[in-house]
């Protein structure tokens, strides 16, 4: 585990940036946009933020003081809106919360009026979360300042995957070789899609593991090769992602039965036990405890990094906010 | 177009003031309530945040720092909640939201006891929507800091008067003799209410279309001119501001089908035409497009004013959140 | 009335503290674990913010500044949320709110992942309400962060008896030896339960008046004295604390109908002459007006102390903040 302060914010020019002066994207809309150093380059900037969380005196820094950040969440997710907007607190942003089931979508008013109408009030960041595929990128389009996808439809979630590599590098030292089993509804899971992205780019073996009914096509395009039974994916992983059952798709044409799921694909020690003896366990949270993992599994200390990705999330999207604000805010990316 | 950064706040006494020391309201609650001059006034002080918010470096200003404003809305806006909420906390004060949904108005709380109760919080300055006409004012009766009407019923939604004067003052350069034509559900809109006083108090010749059933008594009271059909009234108009059709009145007793309404009452090129040929185009937003409005009008970016009209809002919300709190800030009006 | 500035916050150890250097709590769970010199200390403390809010000049006080609050209320309560919203603002805190209508909660997830998660973001002071007694525990033993219980089930409501006992200090000079007569749902009430055991320990003699159906058992353990009639309670009394009715036991098992509730326990002008002439009268809010109480009875402006209630609510969390932080921002307790 790296020493946790070693990288200070924005200092440090990427041996592979070649020859870029700053990080070379506007906005953050997915993991398959991005080149293997420049996610690196996020992880090494998150490094710096989860030393500062850490620190026992002044988490507040104010870099983003007088910018306006707006999470725009289309798609209800306390995690993920309670996780950006402490970033951007922290950061001194001015935040603020536009709640779909509130808001003028409900009115019929179209996606690109709402861009616009965020645009028109100077908004310096916005964070935006949707159900549909490609409605953040089509919000991007529209306005002037960084947009950074917070989940949309069944696309991506790249500050996740972010969150997911940090974690792994942190607690297996490296990701490159590493074996990453993911397990659960690929097909419906933006999670997944941004994990397989971002874990091949940085030289991970990635497996993914469905029921034959929720396996996406061509996941292999993706970097990962696809397994239906969970035991022969979990034989020599490194890494076992467990994914999320959504509610709507837990009994009905998808799955037989909750209790199937879990025979079938649901972590347990006895299971964790086929993978390497120090094999990792992650989840994106919420849990479904007795679903798609026991709480055994959930709650050994040694094994589990799932509060680690919790707490992970906030300094990654602290290390997102400050690059993509920082042409706006007249500072280069590294010096 | 002025110069965005001519006028410093709150430096310049008004020719006719009269002699005036400082804004004489307390509160905002209505646009009958203000002379012309208290309108060009605050209109004047919104010019310097519009300079403020399109600067490239702070648009933060602490000069509410300490102060709490509670956004009390009892009814949803995300957009006017959202830029009140912006311009607070653009100014540095504490904001904090009432939702009523999660209110003690639905455990059948009186009016009177929420407002004393948020008085008895020591607020600073109070935002409030409400569905009823006259509910703001009563608030406003019962505290001890400034109140800003944010939309009460049919009544006023004086901020929204400012912003389309700023609007029509920034792209005609003034608003005296200036045609505006306001064209659709007269009868239950506040934004059009409220414009017809402001327009008409600076000068302008203001008409109003509405369909029979959808146009108020005595509008001539207000300082308009009533007309149902709408090519009449476009002729040699110089603005055109259309109203949100509300979704509650498209089918049943007022108005045949939305198909029907467009049909007379919609804007489109065709129509707009019979306007003067550089006639402006507005709406309070947001818009039902196909409706009251087509695309290829409000998407018109020489004639339309629309996301110009949102981006005033937050400027024309800072100038009153300022000047209102003036004197409790110790702070002389003009100097 | 003591001065009401008299306190500087943090600088007055008790006399009777017993040599402790500080408050020697991390969470403020309920009133049932506190001496009597905790609940004077922190309300002395509270006496400084009540002169903090009042001043007409800056009420903003930096020193949570760069602390995370998060506010995870698992039932709403507009009133409650906002008072600690505001008080974490006013002392600089990024606060953050967390609503269980948008939550994980709804998700499945347990109240323990809820807990680890928002620890994970680390938090540095963490306010719950929950509709569940002993869930505010729960979470309070899974977080390294102080926990300050908002409300929880029908256990305790500490804050809320905190702010009553600084009214009643205020207005009556003092508590020892007031005869305080808590009249309602005593049943379902955190409360009264708070209450009781707060004004029993500052050595008030309490009474609760109930209807049968509403009265618990052993209210005497709490330090109470039990009442079925109200007149016979009222006699001599120099508080009379009146609780709300909960609008789901109005009809039904409980009680026959609000009317006759009315008619037996509602206090009118009529029955308060029956307490002592000065008797002061206190209701937490929202108030059922012609249920539990009467309109001439709550605007009396000489007996009523309700407004002056939720003022003090704000003082009282302002000061639980800033004492329950003081060892995490290595401040002494005093000095």
């Amino acid at each position: 585990m790296p020493s946790e302060t070693e990288v200070p914010a924005g200092q440090i020019r990427p041996a592979d940036s070649g020859g870029r002066d700053a990080f070379p994207h506007r906005h953050l809309l997915s993991i398959a946009h991005l080149k293997p150093w420049e996610i690196r380059f996020l992880l090494d900037e998150a490094e710096h933020w989860v030393g500062v969380n850490r620190g026992a005196a002044q988490k507040h820094d104010d870099r983003l003081a007088g910018l306006t950040q707006i999470n725009a969440f289309f798609e209800n997710s306390t995690r993920t809106l309670l996780s950006f907007e402490i970033a951007g607190k922290r950061l001194g942003a001015d935040v603020v919360n536009m709640h779909a089931a509130q808001s003028s979508v409900k009115k019929g008013e179209t996606l690109i009026d709402t861009a616009v109408t965020l645009n028109a009030m100077h908004a310096d960041v916005i964070v935006i979360r949707h159900g549909s595929s490609g409605a953040v990128q089509l919000i991007a389009d529209k306005v002037d300042c960084p947009v950074l996808n917070a989940g949309d439809g069944w696309h991506e979630h790249p500050t996740q995957a972010l969150l997911d590599a940090l974690t792994i590098r942190r607690r297996r030292g490296f990701i490159e070789g590493q074996i990453v089993t993911i397990c659960g509804d690929v097909l419906h899971s933006r999670v997944a899609r941004s994990n397989m992205l971002c874990l091949a780019a940085l030289g991970a073996q990635v497996r993914v593991v469905a029921p034959p009914t929720l396996m996406p096509a061509a996941v292999e395009c993706m970097g990962a090769t696809p397994y239906t039974r969970f035991d022969e994916a979990l034989a020599g992983s490194d890494v076992v992602m467990m994914l999320r059952l959504q509610n709507e798709r837990m009994d009905g044409a998808f799955i037989p039965s909750p209790r199937e799921y879990h025979a079938l694909y649901g972590l347990t020690p006895e299971r964790l036990a086929i993978a390497k003896p120090d094999a990792l366990v992650m989840h994106p949270g919420p849990m479904n405890r007795g679903v798609e993992i026991t709480s055994g599994v959930a709650d050994d200390p040694d094994r589990s990094a799932i509060t680690e990705q919790v707490e992970m999330g906030v300094a990654v999207r602290m290390a997102c906010l400050d690059v993509l604000t920082r042409s706006a805010r007249g500072v280069e990316g590294w010096t």
